[in-house]
């Protein structure tokens, strides 16, 4: 990543948009720059991650299931359901960077233990979770 | 994507271990392996994200503002934060890719939006929120 | 309340079991048997709400919205529905207690408010928000 | 309950006020005037909880531990802790209502079952899960 990339803005066509350091390194200069890292401690973060999750599950509360994928139909609806996936997504992803987990390496960690846990031959067609998923 | 990367495990330490989108195929994979994409509408993998969302933030529940980084000296504790913030992660990225919401551009333009919405001259070191930010 | 009256089994049957003040005794007393009030401010009560809140919705993330009521037909599951329930209810209750709101005069006046926000004239058989309802 | 209790305003100075059930036969009214019945099953009411609950962990997101009393100062921000309280009240009342479960009743059990998960002399002044209170 060459230095002028650092700029948030109009960088989003660039191939490394989809890069998680790299959106981590954005992340981390925009609240340093206007002196943040004070309020944004492990616990406020996951406080953060979890108020925005509200807010995008908010677009989608008395939806019916087979009706939710029509929700994203309507452009205004679109547009603010993707601010507030990145909203989630950026508290996420400076939540891993402040407390030093490599969110790449945990989700392929994570990836593979719900493998063990979720067997396609038990777990096909089936949304039970693991812990009752041998009871038959 | 080659064929062998699909492979869930033993990618960590591949370098493209930290991009959305060989994660966003890996995690779709998963779901379609298990016929789970009936279950898995934006509805769903909302509630689901806000769910982890709930998980990741227990862990500080009752902690202190400063001493909320201690919490991950604990070896037991710093593992199940990362497998909390992968779940998140996780069922975000699956919600993208399931929305056809290109996360890394959405990041990247709220980003940008938030820049224009604290000015650092307005909001260095104030944790306030925008539209309270010019009050006074 | 009489003293015999803190106790906390056995007054289920009670008619003041309903009472949200009376509950609120009890909860406030199990705190400060335990000297919990040192953890339990106004900021960490809100984030336990909504962790048990995250917990209570777990119940439902992969059920479709027409069987949502079946899902208690389960025996265990509605207990464990019941014990989340209580949770939320606990911790709110506590939070509008140190947070000095008379929770009973808080929702009275929300409903209220909502009277105003959602005519039924308007609102019948809609579920949109106040905030778009008049815009056809 | 009278039949003129039923309005939603003015009762808030009534000695039942604070009565769960008294407080439920209101909000049910209110969506039923509104055929909002169709929407309100569990889950959708279970997800809009924790919307709720999401916004009213907001007003705290950044703020200290020991600055968390302060938020209530101000008296604007009072009146919207106020009104996201009740909205989690509201919902959590009525998702209870739609369930068939007794809330007053489970609250009671559920803290009698905590009663016995957390005793005085193990739980005194510390913040740990009972599922790690007897490690030592």
């Amino acid at each position: 990543m060459s230095e002028q990339n650092l700029g948030v803005a109009g960088a989003a066509s660039s191939p490394s948009a989809s890069d998680i350091a790299t959106l981590q390194a954005k992340i981390l200069a925009f609240a340093a720059e206007r002196e943040w890292q004070q309020f944004h401690d492990p616990k406020n973060l996951a406080m953060a991650v979890a108020v925005e999750a509200g807010e995008l599950m908010d677009h989608f509360r008395w939806v019916r299931s087979e009706e939710a994928r029509r929700v994203l139909d309507d452009a205004r609806t679109r547009t603010e359901v993707e601010e507030e996936a990145a909203d989630v997504a950026i508290l996420l992803f400076e939540f891993a960077a402040v407390c030093g987990i490599d969110l790449g390496a945990a989700i392929e960690r994570k990836l593979a233990r719900n493998a063990e846990r979720y067997p396609v031959a038990l777990a096909k067609g089936r949304a039970v979770k693991h812990d009752r998923l041998r009871e038959g």
